[in-house]
């Protein structure tokens, strides 16, 4: 049992943390926000598990460092100077930042990137998503985070070579191109697709998310991983050993 | 048995007529192409199928009238004055024109105008093809074709209605919106499904192609329903039943 | 706005029924469980809904008729005294009885209905349902319900012709048979597909539940649908208007 | 451009296997069906393709060691002395005995095996396959495979952990099982799905063949890839490098 302490626990990503944290028998040593005294947490937790936003970042960073504590990092919209913050912090104590906790995200982006890495550019790749009608984005966040994996597998660019959008006379399929669809409706949680279409057969990896929990249940998870672990910058993939 | 004669014999679509009316047990009497005399074929025939082009459309027509003979018509890129001819036959004998001779798609284009006429707009509709990576338009005729199935049973028009190739800032789904999006690759003769999206529950409503052939045995299965009907001007929903 | 009692108040199904109520703008006039005073509930509500226990329903019935307000009856583990009972009922008020409440399932099972009579036999008809971890019976009641949708459809008896866990030396398929399958695992609120196998082609009618709530959703649709109508016995069909 | 040699040349495979080799760019040096002289067709060929019958296996083995050429060897039906003679043939020549040459079934066992190591068994494990009407055997020798992947993912033993056919009261799913279902219909070449279920997510792999000559291209890869290689025993994981 672990002791971790929640940094953005107003928002409904910090409540879900709270009920990750109990079903998975940890105990969850309270929580802060903005402008509150996150040393003050550090110092009751075995690990701190970041949600808030990126102006705080730095803050938090330093009660981890003085804690001597593992961090993990949720947060979204990070730019230069946040990573760079985050590489530093990582001399000192085991880091986590990450786009998508969901275990489940990344399990299907380590066995994208492999399949396209192992099955050549004849094998052309297509990733369509599915979410609910109030999204105001495409492609989703996890797309294109799957659409990174198979670049990397491909050892290409991935702006170089999407096709987003198709619609009209879009000419033959460009070799090695990575395709993406959004599809927008009802209230779906989120379902992420990425073929690999080759010569009279095809590979489909897909990702259900059924509610948005899984994103605090992959955070406790991850967060519980670090403990104990070496300084260092550490992804999901880390965590599944992938 | 019926004896059936092919317009437009030496395409590959001929060739898989040709096929198709043998394995229906039938006769396929022959055929011409673009120039032969069609006069002569429509005598010894029981029924014509048309995958010519246009430009023969009205002396093909005229053949079925002069042999008192029913006509499917498969051709693409009809305009008004074709499908003034065609209503103007189907004063004097049964005629069948139709985009899509697939029975499945007839089908599922039947249901999906079901449940969109059932379902109220809080149902979003979605539509998502694949085909093979040499196509080079999208939304598929067929997508199109299911569109215009869903917009008929919500009584809108589709081409307001439609949300095409979503990318970047999006903004939420607008109510009674009709999405399409579209996927290529590899060697896929043609999947498609519709999608209902509602509270908390969704309808997906698909047709998978394994083969091209599909459409020349559905233009069969047409052809043999016409004969000994009344003149008229007939549909695939009309050979099903629907 | 109407006014809706609630039967078996305090189960899960009875907590669903009362957010659902809520949420779609009616009131919920309370509830009443085993023993409790029905007649008294009846008197202040519009209509009623009985999500309670077999041995309850002639006391339920009884209210209803009282009160001259109409009775959704969502209760399992029916049998021939309770059906005659409702029989009776139909006389007096408008009564609607069903094993599935939900708006989806009951429109996927109104389009496999028209699909199987439309399309011959020479479409294999197979159902696939996916639940749970924690399920304890296979197939799923609404895999059944589809099945009999199928096989109405067909105009054949279904017991006589269904497929249900293939497993070892099988043999071909047996034309006209329905066949079941079962996965299980996770968290599956419920997914069904029906596919209906052609010659290289497929139609696939698939339903997919996020969450139980649309089971409660779809009786309060149904209680409101209710409400004005000529006494007899309906069922979610006619909610649909299918 | 290699010559590669087919024994069992005019069966369904056999034909197969020309096409394939001459549609890679190789020289298909002609075949032999069982009591021909394979040793001459070794002599002239840089490797050999062998879908041909058990009885034969050893001549075939012979035939090659002494041409000092590898052999892939897609026979089924193998026993014990036949994996016995693969053995020791492959002390000189490199030899790769499968079930399944096809390159996309080989990729997808391979991610298969990796999601069910990495992920604990709270993520359930079901295999669904759907083939066309004729097939007489449930389940598919690729479903089974798949099977053996995860079980080698789990590191537990598949026969003692299968669920097969689950039909009336099951109980509760067992933790750590891996279950099967097979769906019959129509022409269905082959389409696989492995579900990983866990806590609210989903994980599915699927391969879909839309003809069988996938079975016959992979064959050849496999065979030219032989080309070269030290003599040893090897799988298709080997040529996609998994």
């Amino acid at each position: 049992m672990a002791r971790i302490g929640i940094i953005g626990s107003e928002g409904r990503m910090g409540q879900a943390l709270a009920r990750a944290i109990e079903q998975a028998g940890h105990q969850c040593v309270g929580g802060v926000d903005r402008g509150e005294d996150v040393a003050k947490l550090a110092d009751g937790s075995d690990a701190l598990v970041d949600f808030s936003a990126p102006a705080a970042l730095k803050d938090n960073l330093h009660a981890a460092i003085g804690a001597g504590i593992p961090i993990l990092i949720g947060t979204t919209g990070l730019e230069t100077t946040h990573h760079e913050a985050i590489d530093n912090t990582a001399r000192a104590i085991p880091v986590l930042q990450t786009g998508n906790t969901s275990l489940g995200v990344n399990m299907l982006a380590a066995l994208v990137r492999q399949a396209a890495s192992k099955l050549g550019p004849d094998w052309d790749i297509e990733i369509v998503e599915m979410h609910h009608r109030m999204k105001v984005d495409a492609p989703s966040g996890t797309a294109l985070l799957l659409g990174e994996a198979a670049a990397e597998g491909r050892g290409i660019d991935l702006a170089a070579n999407s096709e987003r959008g198709r619609d009209g006379h879009t000419g033959e399929r460009v070799e090695g191109a990575i395709g993406f669809a959004a599809l927008r409706g009802g209230t779906v949680a989120g379902d992420h697709s990425v073929i690999l279409a080759g010569e009279q057969e095809r590979i489909t990896l897909s990702h259900s998310a059924e509610d948005r929990m899984i994103f605090a249940r992959g955070a406790v998870k991850g967060a519980e991983w670090l403990i104990g672990k070496e300084a260092g910058r550490y992804l999901m993939f880390d965590v599944l050993g992938v």
